[in-house]
């Protein structure tokens, strides 16, 4: 289900989804796009700060996008959803 | 309560801030941030997403931020909760 460097917020608790960014970090991509849609983007926003704040701090966020998806109804009727999309990036260590 | 041009979105039906961002774009105001915490998060994007799509298609989103502050639970033990601002900026009227 998941693209590469891919992780899709749902319902489950935030720390399932810190775990897979953290993963696909430790399995060495350099981007990870975290992903949601609807309710669960306050979820996917907790995810971004908790990796970098707690697990990986440095990380920094590359860019933050939004959107709208048109999905279909129970009844046939059409419902807009919100969507975002946080890209978490790997900075380059820095020498001192 | 409200800086000038920034809308705290809380719990009302998302309407309720899309009235007042496009009422501080009437006032003449060049970008407009809205604000939220927690939950409220994903109300935002609905917001901002419904502002473009449906009213102003002149704005564009200039910026996103997160961040995280902490609050004091009911006894005395902190909680941290993800912010976001969006800006939302006004496009200059492009020459055809």
């Amino acid at each position: 289900m998941a693209d590469d460097n891919t992780v899709f917020v749902g319902s489950k608790p935030p720390m399932n989804y810190v775990l897979a960014v953290i993963t696909q970090f430790h399995n060495g991509a350099k981007k990870v796009y975290i992903k949601a849609r609807g309710r669960a983007i306050s979820r996917a926003v907790d995810v971004a700060e908790i990796v970098r704040n707690k697990f990986m701090s440095d990380l920094k966020i590359d860019n933050i996008t939004t959107g709208t998806e048109e999905l279909q109804g129970e009844r046939g009727d059409k419902l807009n959803v919100s969507t975002m999309t946080i890209t978490l990036e790997k900075e380059s260590p820095k020498k001192k």
